[in-house]
């Protein structure tokens, strides 16, 4: 019944974090662009015709995530103070499996609320890119797991994931 | 003569905060878009074409909020701590009466400069939106009455409105 | 009841206009900013402290049409050929009443959609940033009757309001 | 060797697309964000503290799909004329399984490039989107499987993934 | 006199283009980044302690190519076809004298006004970037002849300068 | 060989500004837009068809020191406390030499990390706006010596350069 969208019930809201005490954030996520083994390959040889993939991606992610409260709506603004973005090669476990490229971001700020998202976004669009500097040579690729490994501050406290 | 414009006189200005102390701060706005009593009434059945009028017009005041200081050239950017965008119908007073939705926003912060800018921009650009999903149906709706209602925080403290 | 949120009905949708032919789309719009006599005193003599008033405006009401489709959530981005933003000063019409700037934008494109929205968001930021300008000597200013007054092109061909 | 990097071997490039027809482009992508089972039928329930998860996850999408050439390098500027965001809600399979809520997004325009980036941009937000809405209640969550469904248009025609 | 500014004289404006054709425009500018020897060397054997100066550089122009538009308040929004960023190292032509890195971009749309400012905004942020990179280092460097050196396309047709 | 991309080496990071007082800091930016010396005339004059040079100028300085994080990639986000953009017209110093606009920006803010990026960003999107602004008449500006004149705050303390 569409009538409740007119009074407050329901309503989305970005949480009031006013009262919550300024404390050192950080959050690692992680995920994995999995893709074919000659993908991989190419990119670590510097072969594809689009350029450097990983040096793109990398870029792609650390402003990214500086933007993160302008992609998701209830996201409060934060003074990132740290963001690093790593890649790692996963080359197939064994004949005719897949390879991957594993992503890594680790943000950090003080503030009053956490940085997981701005983790996530900074992993999933430098997935995106390799995506995008790959996708003429293997429009198969998928984003898998992207996930919140860790968080540490705030309340909350520490968290780790797998 | 154009030759004010060279020396400084005249020349806008992004005012200094630096000394003013970090305080609570925070601001509601309020505003409506008139528009026929139809039109309203599809809002509240959710017959618009478009979708559900009032959950993206939070959404959109929620994030104009948050993009203030990029649209309004001499505020300052904030670390905006709560948004809170609400909605309420007004049915028309009398037969022949324009009918409303009334817009109510609330920002909140702690910072050197007010948010009233914020709660403002996020009741116009709630508006705008609710105009845009609703255009094909009444082209004449009008945006009324945009106007900051209390303030709180800062040197100047508490100031209440209409 | 939230499950219809999980299927389609209701979900706000951006119309495909991937069928409609190009045309030349224009929209004009109007509002108006409402204030005391002496704040319209001080815009034209030039005397507000944050700088020349209507100058800055008029670039903040350009640029905020560019940016629509940031803003709006359902609004198609368009290539804008043309942004045109003025003001006039609107003396009190009788002694104890309120002056106001009137603010008219018109905006054009050749698209597939109108710019009404365009012309709107150039009014509304034009209108917040006078507010914003002014705000230290008159914090009780109005945006006020903002609304499209006329738009051409498209299937819908010209619409004359008031 | 960093020399490499000052000829112009390597160097990613915005590929050109001027000699290309415009032609009508269209793409799906999917994915899904895994949790626990309670997380889903809060979200069908509307009682996340949140708000309505997916009515802001389903804008979030749509706005990211715009503002996809500012977030992935490489990518072209596009005129979208049509973004449609969906989500279905996945109940576990069998108990001890996880729940999941599978998103679609097709976009479409008429240009000299696809829109494969837009379409999973929109996929990515609206899954992290649904993250923030819920992290309160299920860190643990996961981005799985956002990948390419379908394109059509251009050069390479119609593709269809899995 | 403020009053000139409330008519129109001299107030800015978004020049319509709506009646010129679509042409193919391309435009090269360039810009160099004036330095201390050693930090050539250092950019050159990758020992900058922010990392890879010029993949980032590159990057940076590539996606300020891309916003030009919300960045110089009169400019028109462009569909790019093709960006294209490229750097020279120029050591010292003798002893005593210093070193620069040669910015170079090359940016190609279809539309009706050239994109001249497309091209100058990449290297301007390219250089901003490298400046960025480096400054722990070296914090004289000098962002020096940012200038158009050829442009072909619309009405004015090809113009080449030095 | 790309290999040294996928470890850690040589990639750009965000430097991790987190252990850092917050310290008042402060930089002027300076730089120059030669020209034609009827340009600048027309300039002073307010003749220049699309419309008044420097109050525009000025605004899109103001607003791009706003957006310096989003546009230079290693940037820290900062909520900067004042922006303060000049000019000054240098009339040719001799028959047959060029004229020139000296462009000054001042930062300030509270922080962790410096504001030189911001000042720079500012004398270069004013430098290239007068262009823009200008260029019809005079398409051979070029902007100059673009650099950091004054820093102070911070663990470095007081800079001066020239």
């Amino acid at each position: 019944m569409k009538m409740s969208h007119v009074d407050d019930a329901g309503r989305a809201r970005m949480v009031d974090v006013g009262e919550k005490p300024d404390t050192q954030r950080a959050a690692t996520a992680r995920g994995r662009v999995v893709m074919q083994p000659d993908t991989l390959a190419l990119i670590q040889a510097g072969g594809v015709p689009k350029g450097d993939v990983l040096a793109v991606a990398h870029v792609a992610g650390v402003m990214a995530a500086k933007r993160t409260h302008e992609l998701i709506p209830m996201c409060h603004p934060l003074l990132l103070t740290h963001i690093h973005v790593a890649f790692e090669p996963r080359p197939p476990a064994a004949e005719g499996e897949l390879a991957a490229v594993e992503i890594t971001a680790t943000v950090r700020c003080s503030g009053r609320t956490g940085v997981e998202m701005e983790a996530l976004t900074a992993v999933a669009v430098a997935g995106l890119t390799i995506y995008d500097m790959c996708k003429a040579v293997d429009r198969g690729m998928r984003l898998e797991a992207v996930r919140l490994v860790r968080k540490s501050g705030g309340k909350s406290g520490e968290w780790v994931g797998e």
